[in-house]
Formats: C-alpha cells, sequence, structure tokens
C-alpha cells in the first residue's frame, strides 16, 4: 500500500511515498521557496543521487501538483498512475486540545485548524493549503492527519496550565500543548520494540534535539510534560529560539532597547540560542568547528545547551518518579556524542550511565549506549515522523 | 554588641535591633507606607505586644530618625543613647557581579548601588537613601552592606549566562544574578551546624518558598545555580510572579491583549502565580482555605505550585550530581507541610524520602524530617537574614 506522507510549511512541501506496512520509502524530496520566483523541486534519486527541477510555484496546489506529476513522470518517478497512491497522510501543526489521536481529515480537522490558527499563525494556514491542495488535485482521495501536538494531550492539568492569569487561559488558550509529538510517540514506541518492553510498563524521557528542540516525559505510555509550551520557543535551548529565560529579563530588554513586540518575538525566535549566544552559528556543526578553533562564546553556548538537557533531564526524572529509559533523536541528539554523553554525566545517583565507548563518535544508529549496570537504559533512535505518519494513515483507512 | 539592622525599602524601612554575639533580638518593627500622610511605624514589645505610632514621615530620613528616637524613648525603647549602637547592617538588593561578599560601606558601594539601579529600580535606590539617613543622623556610625545577589556570585557562566543574544549581556548586563542569597547562605550554612557536617563537603539544594521564591543549587559551599534570573520574576511559580514561562506567550498575549511593556510587567509581577491561576489570593493560607472549600482553581493553583518545586528539585539534584541536603524555609517552605511532602514525594529514586510522621503540621521549627533511611537529610530551618547581616557586620567590624 502506497502513501505519500507530505508536510506542508508556508514556504515548503516535503514529501515522502512510503510502501506500508513494510515502510520502504520509494520517493522523497520536497518542494523549497514556494511562492517565490526561483521555487524548485529537490529530490532525492533511489541511487542517493540529488536532482533539482526549477519551476515557478507561486502557491501550494502548484506544488502538489508538481509533485505528483514527477512521482509519475518516467525519468524520476516512481508509479505510473495517481490510483497506486492509496491515501495522503499529513503532518498537521497544532491542533490545540482537540485531537489526542491521528484522523481522517474531513470539514472538522480543517475547522480546527483555522481554530487554532492563532496558535500556529505559520504552520496551521499551510497545513490547509496542502489539504485543499490534494483535494483539488485527487478529489476521492483518503487523507489523514497526524498532529504535532496530539500525543501530549494526555498531560495532567497542573503540568500544561501556565502561570500566567487564567483568564489567559479562558480568552486565549495559553497553556502548554507540546510539538513534535509524532517524533516522541515514534522514539519512544521503536525503543521500546527495540527493547522488548512494553511501553505501558515504563518511564520514558524522550529528547528530541535538532535546530528545534523538546523533551518529554512519559510515564507508563501518556505524556506528563513536555518542554514546549504554547509556542515553539520555551524549554530548551535550540538554535536560535532562546527557550526557558527570566520572563523579567524580556520586559527588561524591551524597555532598554525601546523594542516592540514584533521585534521581541523575532529576537526569541531568530536571535537567540546557540546562534545568539556563540554569535556564530546556529548550527551544530559551525559551533564545533568555532570550538575547535577555542572560540571562547562557541564554547559557552555549547556549554549552556548540555547543562539545560542534564537539568530537563533530572526535572522529568522527577516528575515521572524515576526512569527506566532515555531516548536521543533529532539532528543533534542523534549526531553530538558530546552532548549526550555531557547531558548524561554525573547522573548516576539516579540510575543512569552511559558507556562512554560505545556513544563516543557514535552517529544515527539505532543503538543502547547506557553501561550494563546502568539502571535506566540510554539509547540513541533515529526519528521517522514520515514513517508513523504513514502507519497512521494505513490504520485509520483499514478500520 | 549592638548592631542594627536596616531593610531599606522604597515604602518601608524594617529594622532589628541585634545583640551579637548571642543574637539576641532588643527589639524590632518597622516603617510602613513611608511617603504617604498616614505612615507608621510598628513595632514588636519585647513581651509580643504590637504597638502601632503613627506619624507622617516623607522619607527615609525622618524614617530612620524616627525608628532610632524610638528605640531611645522611655516607653518603647531598649537603649539609652545611640553610642550603644556599634554599626549598622544593610540588606541591600543588587549589587550586579561586584559583590561576592559582605563589605563596609563606603562611596564605591553606594557607586555599585547606583550602578545597579536599571536591574532594580525599586530596591537600590531605596537602599541608598537608607544609607544616606543613617549617615545624615549618626555621622560617625560604621555600616555594612549585604547584598542579596553576594551568595550567588559562584555560579559557572554556563549557569548565569542567559540565552538571549550575547549583546543583552554586553549592553544591558543581562544575566542571572539570583536573590534571597542570605536567605540561601544562612539556612545552608545553619543546617550544616546542626547536622554537624562541613559546608564545604556536601551537596544542597536550598527551597525559600514565600511569596517570593527561589531555589538554589549549592555544591560543596558554592552555589552554582539559582532559580531567580536578572529579575525576581524567573524560577518557581509565587504569590503574584508568573516563575517560568514560555517566552513565546508574552508575545502572543501582549498581541492579543496589545498590552504596552509597562502592562505586561505589571502581568507578570502582580497579577499572575498563585493569584492568577487561582483567582483567590496570592496568600497560601487564602489558598488553603478556598481548597478546603472546593474550589478547583485553588486546588490547581496548589498543584502546580507544588509541582514546580519537585521539578526544580529534580534539576538542581542533577546539575549538582546528587543531592546530601534538602532544606525548606521561607514562609511557605517553613509552614506548608503538603508542599513540601508533595514536593519530595516520589523521588526515593534519587535518595530523597520524607518522614511523613515528621513533617504532617510541623511550621517554622528547625527539624530533619527525611527518614530515617533516606541518603538525603531532608530539613526545615527557619530563615534569619537579619542574624547573618548583624554577624557579618560584627565580623568586618572586627577585621
Amino acid at each position: 500500500m502506497k502513501i505519500l506522507v507530505l508536510n506542508c510549511g508556508s514556504s515548503s512541501v516535503k514529501y515522502k511515498l512510503i510502501d506500508m506496512p513494510k515502510g520502504d520509502v520509494l520517493a522523497e524530496g520536497g518542494v523549497e521557496k514556494l511562492g517565490l520566483p526561483d521555487s524548485f523541486l529537490k529530490l532525492k534519486m533511489p541511487d542517493g543521487k540529488k536532482v533539482v527541477l526549477e519551476k515557478n510555484m507561486p502557491e501550494h496546489t502548484v506544488a502538489v501538483d508538481f509533485i505528483l506529476s514527477t512521482l509519475k513522470s518516467e525519468e524520476y518517478g516512481c508509479i505510473k498512475d495517481y490510483s497506486e497512491i492509496e491515501a495522503v497522510g499529513h503532518r498537521l501543526a497544532h491542533g490545540g486540545s482537540k485531537y489526542a489521536n491521528s484522523v481522517e481529515i474531513g470539514p472538522e480537522v480543517i475547522k480546527t485548524l483555522e481554530e487554532c490558527t492563532d496558535l500556529a499563525p505559520a504552520h496551521n494556514p499551510a497545513n490547509i493549503k496542502g489539504i485543499q491542495a490534494v483535494s483539488a488535485i485527487l478529489p476521492n482521495i483518503r487523507q489523514v492527519g497526524v498532529f504535532d501536538t496530539a500525543f501530549h494531550q494526555t498531560m495532567p492539568d497542573y503540568a500544561y496550565m501556565s502561570t500566567l492569569p487564567y483568564e489567559m487561559y479562558e480568552k486565549h488558550g495559553v497553556r502548554r500543548y507540546g510539538f513534535h509529538g509524532t517524533s516522541h510517540r515514534y522514539v519512544s514506541h521503536r525503543a521500546c520494540e527495540i527493547l522488548g518492553v512494553d511501553f505501558n510498563s515504563i518511564n520514558i524521557i524522550t529528547c528530541h534535539i535538532g535546530n528545534g528542540a523538546s523533551i518529554a516525559a512519559i510515564q507508563k505510555g501518556k505524556v506528563i510534560d513536555v518542554s514546549l509550551g504554547l509556542t515553539t520557543v520555551s524549554g530548551l535551548m535550540m538554535g536560535t529560539r532562546c527557550g526557558d529565560v527570566d520572563p523579567g529579563a524580556l520586559t527588561f530588554v524591551m524597555e532598554k532597547e525601546n523594542m516592540t513586540v514584533a521585534q521581541l518575538s523575532e529576537m526569541i525566535n531568530k536571535k537567540s540560542g546557540v546562534l545568539g549566544v556563540s554569535g556564530v552559528s546556529s548550527d551544530m556543526r559551525d559551533l564545533e568547528a568555532a570550538i575547535q578553533k577555542g572560540n571562547k562564546r562557541a564554547i559557552l553556548a555549547m556549554k549552556m545547551y548540555d547543562y539545560r538537557i542534564k537539568k530537563y533531564i533530572g526535572s522529568y526524572a522527577a516528575a515521572l518518579g524515576g526512569v527506566d529509559l532515555i531516548v536521543f533523536t533529532g539532528g543533534v541528539g542523534e549526531n553530538q556524542w558530546t552532548t549526550r554523553e555531557i547531558a548524561c554525566e554525573g547522573l548516576e545517583f539516579m540510575g543512569i550511565k552511559i558507556d562512554k565507548s560505545i556513544n563516543t563518535d557514535l552517529h544515527s544508529e539505532e543503538k543502547v549506549i547506557s553501561a550494563a549496570d546502568s539502571k535506566c537504559k540510554v539509547m540513541v533512535v533515529p526519528t521517522d515522523e514520515e514513517y508513523l505518519i504513514a502507519k497512521d494513515t494505513m490504520e485509520i483507512l483499514s478500520k
């Protein structure tokens, strides 16, 4: 069963065509610079070669149409007819507190996406455009939505409510929703599968650490806390986002710099975190290179980055009443082995001990990295949100 | 040796006259509503009776003068002549990163207070006024300053630096300073004294929890992290302050409510936290009463409050690489036994176990509340910042 997985952003449409239930990726790529005159489709051929196809794509329907026709093309394609595509699974950004599970897309889902647009102004409208583009081109195909917020819907109120006045919750829905839910769900389940343990019987901390980053506490199968909040700015230090910061420091710098709300938003979203502290880059590879050259602010940024992950692990271990499994994933979590080592260093008192010889230089590989005598298992599990979206889509269709 | 301890705020001057080295409090009280026409001095007599003396006190010199003359008065006083007062010790708010220890007050200290006024606009100018008032009335007396930020100066850069752009640190001194330093120092030392252990040999978490609240991680005698930051808004949920909150939620509500910076500052400082969530009160006694009546938002506020302390304990235990001693102090920390119980519940995996029978109903008493088999000691130690200020003053004078 071939399932097309789409991730529609405001200026991009990423796709994978996946053969389920095996999970083989038949085609993958994405439209970039959507809406700009120099938009293009970049795709990866089965032999690994990358192909760039330039085309002016002013909006999502043109982009989805170009993706579909490329899938069918003789030169770059892998299907003969659109009817081979069984269904489309969408990664959807923000479902508020409406959806705790994946769902077949109908008018109700569109309505929820619209209602939650304030909470994800960059993503939800693009998600809607993507769904409508598919409907326009393939009017009879079934579509499934997998919300990035769904997995976190099990949080208790005392974990998801904010400490701002209650009216902010009533009037504007201000609370913690969390993101990266599909990734947290995938790696936590996959880790249990590898270990042969029951997902609902243990306490797990999942660290999805990439340019964006979040960490989740999963107690016997249910998320009880997650570091991203109403927005994607809170929690861990990120590539360009500040993560947790003294709220009073924000009003302080607004006054000092005579900033508008938009300027503050720009600062905490785009100019802070690893980039803001190091002054070098938001990318860990650039940061590593600067550290090798002895750049002091790069060293500081890396120390802050790792330290904050360690503190979240401690915090969530406490919230869980003890942790049995820690999973690292995401670009940094899978590749930056020093971050994994430093984040777990000194946590032996809570049963966490890494085997440094296994962890060192380990990249993007499913692997247990805890020591044999570690009470808590620690693992690296490369994330695969698209597979999970395809799997959810398949399961919903077969119901 | 009689030492007068002063805590000068913008509209209040609190005082204690302490006989050192014994630490006996000879007199205590405070001027309130300073600057308003209905200002008054409230004092506690040796028999516990409270006396209110009304007097129009437009500014700090008048207030200090009235305190001093009351100390000398026949009816309410305990000294015959000002010469009996050996020195004055001041609680000072913000010393930036200048002072890591208490210091005799001279022009340099006044300069530092002025330089750090931006960081503590309500407190530093009042501190200066208090010092100048004493100088004007008792020109020859020696004065010592004990900064609320001093104890935290040992933090490593990766703990005190913020994730905002580095320029904010260079231009405006944006970093974590921490407050309540004198309280954290007092209770951590006092707890070690009671236990008969070397302060420099163990890892301690001190929870100063009152209407304002902060929690500190002290590693072998040195603070390595503290939850209050540049300002007094960050970290734990407080009476009216929000503590940690998604930074993106702040720009979100500013836009939604069309708020100015001053309005946001007012919201996060005065309308959030326990008051904001419960809608009842910022006072834990009122909250308890509402909880008894089944008020759902009061119950939620209390759960959030306790949960966040638990998470900070976990976070700081991780930062410390394990914790040997936890100390609760402050109005809530000393009196709200349910908070202590819930904050420590489920932390057995990190060696923390409370003896519920000892903890229940325990109020403001120096006591070990951990179970006999708890690896980590847990204690209640009522704070006494004035005693420590008097002690520092005495020690500096004797140098």
